[in-house]
């Protein structure tokens, strides 16, 4: 595979779910303690990567969880945020300045912080109560927050079968080899067809909005310099839909929850009109060792491992680096 | 004006503000009555109208206030949303089909439903529990749902100055003819200046979100189909800041709330790199009868009026009209 390193991805996926004792003595501990809400703060993709769980909490659970972006959270405060309060911080690098701005609010405001981090010596781990370190670079944070929000409402009578989700996320490393393996020639495919294209129409749901957001911005037009837009499944016919023409490049993500029609009704009308819709749908994927009613819940993670495929092709065809960055961190600001 | 019905506007305008008496009565009794939660539900542009009133209550109160996509909310339901619930739709036509079917997904569990709508006979006025009807494509619902939260954080003790400020807002239709005169002579130079434009780049903060992202979706995309990305102020830094180019067009909007400084940010970055920045900023506007305090309120209002001239202007130069659909009940889906 293009640029995949094995040995690292499944060691640093291992380190998510190895987490899995230290996230249930703490959820156990807060449970047993008692708390009023709980936020999920991030920024760029680590906002968007606490989506799905917001959306989980949402559908499930009568507790309070809400997802927040760092910067905002420190202008406009919140009511509802004190000392009965729970914040949860994910940052690959623990140095996100916006990040640790945050931390220092919600504690000055008494709430409690956990940080999730591949660097226990960063900021982020440093001025959180407790951190919680996986391998450094390790991405994405979904095994963690899956564990987390499973085990928080499990214990809360809002969510059956956790013991058995946590023992399958055991084989998740594996799993998304496998994912990797069998997406690598799709997403050449993808890249090579879509060499020349400069503009990208990206459409998803459910728990999967949030990568829905996080690729268009954080990927195509962060580390490609490729204009997108982004629409949720549900507002697709609201608006954006008129932009679509026989040759733009629609692409769809398709998960395995709830909203899964809403989805397939924009693809069954994107089709009528467009010539160039790619669908990257999890249920293509066997994800050998997770039982049916958990698939939705892991699709975060399937595609982003699909998609990781197709961000490497697209920078060999394009010949324009991942890593290159015109102004992030490279100007002040 | 170009294509401003004067009359028209200032009667439908009116009609919103004319509501408060209904407004007041009817939240005084839900408050009386006892509730635990309030959704906004709407689809596209009245969903993003509904961002700065959930804003508004996140900063400002500790009852759960949470915006929501009408598909979405029925495809993935609520735990939270029962009888105890009361639930807020918007329909300027009052037939947007999203709408009618989660006004009975919320009916049939229990909840309390209010629809905002220019239509009496509509189907959204006929199946909620109560209709407060304004004038024919009355828009946008931002004076009511202005009075309904300052009523009810009002009464909650959680603002104040309640009654000053909707004594405030019946001036409100003649203030905005004053924003649309002052905004016309500043709208046809951007429409000239941009007539072959074909990407606009869009950011905005705090209770200016909703209209950034409807304005991208709704406006330059649906009705003008021209390519957009939009991004929050906060989010700004964490991805799309890559696409900027020296000759990008970056359309920034500006309030008077607490996020101000958020978006400063944005621009005084942007303005090292491009050369093609246009700030609409609500402070350049007099807004004679509003107090400084109330500014920052109004400004989706007022914002929603400087940019309806854009519009028409944008639709003169161009020779597109904002009422051509390509698919948006021409086709079928």
């Amino acid at each position: 595979m293009l640029r995949f390193n094995e040995p690292e991805f499944l060691q640093q996926m291992a380190s998510t779910v190895a987490l899995r004792p230290q996230i249930e003595e703490l959820v156990d501990r807060l449970v047993d303690e008692g708390f009023d809400n709980l936020f999920l703060v991030g920024a760029g993709g680590t906002y968007a990567q606490m989506w799905p769980y917001e959306h989980l909490a949402r559908r499930s659970s009568t507790l309070s969880v809400r997802a927040a972006m760092a910067a905002e959270l420190v202008a406009s405060g919140d009511a509802s945020l004190g000392e009965r309060s729970v914040v949860i911080f994910t940052s690959v690098s623990g140095t996100t300045d916006d990040s640790i701005r945050a931390i220092e609010h919600c504690r000055a405001k008494g709430a409690y912080t956990i940080g999730f981090t591949g660097y226990p010596d960063s900021p982020v781990a440093q001025k959180v109560d407790v951190a919680l370190i996986s391998e450094p670079k390790a991405w994405p944070f979904d095994a963690q927050m899956l564990l987390f929000m499973g085990r928080l409402l499990s214990r809360r009578g809002e969510f059956d079968g956790y013991g058995k989700l946590a023992d399958e996320l055991a084989a998740l490393p594996q799993i998304l080899v496998e994912v990797a393996r069998q997406a690598e020639p799709v997403a050449a495919a993808f890249a090579e067809a879509h060499k020349e294209t400069d503009y990208h129409f990206l459409v998803g749901g459910g728990n999967l909005w949030g990568f829905t957001y996080l690729y268009s911005m954080c990927i195509l037009e962060e580390m490609q310099w490729l204009r997108t837009t982004r629409v949720h499944s549900a507002e697709f016919f609201h608006g954006s839909l008129e932009l679509i023409e026989e040759d733009t490049s629609l692409i769809i993500f398709q998960g395995e929850d709830e909203t899964r029609a809403l989805t397939d009704r924009v693809e069954a009308f994107a089709r009528r009109i467009c010539k160039d819709v790619t669908v990257f749908d999890t249920r293509d994927y066997p994800l050998e060792g997770i039982s049916p009613e958990f698939r939705g819940l892991v699709a975060p993670l399937v595609l982003d491992t699909v998609l990781g495929r197709v961000s490497k092709h697209l920078e060999r065809v394009r010949d324009h680096s991942l890593d290159l960055r015109r102004y992030y961190r490279v100007m002040d600001y």
